[in-house]
């Protein structure tokens, strides 16, 4: 095969199958490499699973929570491999959808490794050849690996959605988003779990809350340790133990995740003979409009040097199929307010700017307005930790430039605040505004 | 004692409270007259203990599901006097904290019920007088009773929260949001529930919503009975029948419950002989500004004939202080759009318009936007439930005058939506907004 389209994608996952689809509703002729499963790191090994796995461990915790509330009952738990099978037939669900879809669509998919040869062609190691006016790189990323003695006696994120059984006692070795979440998700399902922090935990979210999260973190029986470099795993599989530069050592684990990062597939598609500039860590740089280096090769995603969102990628997907197909000469995505929401036990969402971040840039006239209270559900079973909730505002008029939530309910209640908050939010509208009662969300609004 | 205040409220719910104490906030004094429990009806027999049961509700049904999850685990059963107990103390530390904000804000508490004697005068039965500029009336409402032969075998909502024990089998006859939520809460509890509807359900929520709720609901369990006007109640406490108009009997109920609508606390207090201007339902008529038809005289909150909400009475009592004490002559709450749950089992919400409503005010230039899907917890436990999400436009900017939701989260994700429609929301905001994935309110962005 040697064909000619509009538009060539290397990577099936949420921005190559943005910009794909987009196009070819847009009437390009569109082709999509991709050697692995349909839907790439969020559906396959990401935010799916991983919401699955997190809905189970809110299950577990409900549970624990209902006996507080005067349920009569007796300890739950997961049969592992049941709950597999079934999160692994919804995934297997969604990439037959995606597979009828960009069949209906036109898109010609090939289930191949394709490298760059030229700024307008790419070739398979089958021999499979194409070649377009634009080629996107869609390629995403994969769980950073150290060089480090032992490191092969641990999993990486991938392979936890791979587990067998659960492990008894694990050492999570990592400070962000990942690390956090598998680390609360395998506690609520009964692990014993170390989390081993080299700096500071969740560098870009608000200090104050993630120090609140750390503390029920530490409630629910996980020992966060901080400042640990871990140096080498020494042992064998099931009976793990950690070095650390400090000396120090951390063991009895049977199991080790290695949470440390992610690395962009950018290395073997040809960016270095094309001239086509990465960063330090190898992430493709773009400009806004996701245009690479070299004219006519454009990436977007995972594997480029903005924030590595699978909402960021369809975006920008998007943003750039109007661009190249749909004739929008200046389509481009606002990521100046990017939400997010860390799937924690209890969640953390954030838009916007932290207070460092608005007094760096705005000074004096930043005001934080932030209250902690204990929800409801936990009053009543005596419990006593709490939500906490702040605005980051600037100026007389306080326009909100960030909001930042920890505790039950933030995961669905940031959404609605972002989209405010883009259009332009002050201290008066969430004054004026009426009230949700009895619900976290309305916290927002009672702030002084 | 005979005294002479800035203000007099005669009431201690959500609206008397919020007038009260931003009054006294400004610098007035004040006096409030109230022979029952702080918090009104909110607090002590609506909004809060009805949230708890909700929780007890949600954890009884994500039990459920968590056995159709892989979870090994036996049934749970509430303990109901436990349950009782927790929640009573939970709403004893809300007041005894009410109690001592009103205490540090130097307001007079009178533990009495008292009536209008002049418009700038009350009295009450011991004989206690008290003078004021400014008198408002916040007396609330309570269940509405019906003139039927055994009327007396039902309960009202009040009585739910007292009860010794669950009932095995009820009638809730209603169809307003008070029906569907006991009849939601006491099925997930293991009630076997009958859900008696005159005409239609939840009239002022979006009809296809709640067609999708009232399916939902019968999936639970729940036997909803349309077009059914109750003549009597036959039996002994126990062992109730019900009669209607059709002929038909419903029967074998140990329990039964009237929902059947509210009734302003507007009489006995002294309207009448002023010339206080009511509804033909008692309810009390008030402008924006919460002016009754006589000066000197305001009245917020549920005996009035605006929205019967706590946020509600909340905005208009706070209002209301800030135009008679704080000088700012326009005070009033943009009751524009106000935002609304049930807390039915899933949730139900909207803000702003229904279809019909856009439609009769707008005609041709509304456009609908709605979709249905199966939230991720669902899919994975295999079931097949749908989420409905609906936006109402206008005009051909789709300026966004309603937004309606059903399903999981529903509770959390309309408050910061409904901030951002207050300010004007278009659909373009919503298209380049980004997502926060995977969550019940990105549905909200995704539509077509």
């Amino acid at each position: 095969m040697s064909d000619g389209f509009d538009l060539i994608v290397l990577g099936s996952g949420s921005g190559g199958l943005s910009v794909a689809q987009r196009a070819a509703r847009l009437g390009a002729s569109v082709a999509l490499f991709d050697p692995d499963a349909l839907g790439g790191t969020c559906v396959n090994r990401g935010c799916v699973p991983k919401k699955a796995m997190w809905f189970a461990a809110q299950m577990a915790d409900m549970h624990r929570l209902a006996a507080d509330y005067g349920f009569e009952t007796t300890p739950m738990r997961l049969d592992w491999a049941r709950f597999r099978q079934l999160r692994d037939q919804y995934i297997a669900g969604i990439r037959r959808r995606y597979d009828a879809r960009l069949d209906a669509a036109g898109i010609r998919v090939i289930r191949e490794t394709a490298r760059l040869v030229s700024t307008d062609a790419v070739a398979t190691q089958a021999g499979t050849r194409a070649s377009a006016r634009h080629v996107v790189i869609a390629t995403g990323a994969r769980p950073r690996r150290l060089d480090i003695p032992g490191f092969e006696l641990g999993m990486l994120s991938d392979d936890i959605f791979a587990l067998e059984s659960p492990p008894k006692r694990i050492a999570v070795v990592g400070a962000g988003y990942i690390a956090v979440e598998f680390a609360g998700v395998l506690r609520a399902l009964g692990c014993e779990v170390d989390l081993l922090v080299r700096e500071n935990l969740l560098t870009g979210f608000d200090g104050e809350l993630v120090e609140a999260l750390s503390l029920q973190m530490q409630a629910h029986g996980i020992r966060v340790l901080r400042n640990v470099r871990v140096t080498a795993a020494r042992g064998r599989p099931g009976d793990i133990t950690l070095e650390t530069d400090s000396g120090a050592g951390y063991g009895n684990y049977d199991a080790l995740l290695w949470a440390i990062g992610r690395t962009p597939n950018s290395g073997d598609i040809g960016l270095e003979s094309l001239g086509i500039a990465c960063d330090e860590h190898g992430h493709i740089l773009v400009d806004a409009y996701q245009n690479t280096s070299v004219p006519g090769v454009y990436a977007v995603g995972d594997v480029t040097d903005r924030k590595a969102l699978t909402p960021v990628a369809v975006a920008a997907g998007r943003a750039l199929a109007d661009r190249l197909i749909g004739g929008l000469a200046d389509a481009r995505f606002d990521d100046s307010a990017i939400p997010s929401v860390v799937f924690s036990e209890p969640p953390l969402g954030m838009v916007g700017l932290t207070e460092q971040q608005a007094h760096a840039r705005y000074g004096d006239t930043v005001s934080v307005h932030s209250s902690r209270y204990t929800p409801l559900q936990w009053m009543v079973a005596g419990r006593s930790e709490q939500s906490v909730v702040k605005l980051v505002c600037v100026g007389e008029e306080r326009r909100v430039v960030g909001i930042h939530v920890l505790g039950p309910g933030s995961d669905e209640l940031l959404q609605g605040f972002a989209v405010a908050m883009q259009k332009g939010l002050y201290w008066h509208d969430l004054k004026t505004a009426i009230a949700i009662h009895p619900t976290a969300a309305e916290e927002l609004l009672l702030l002084h």
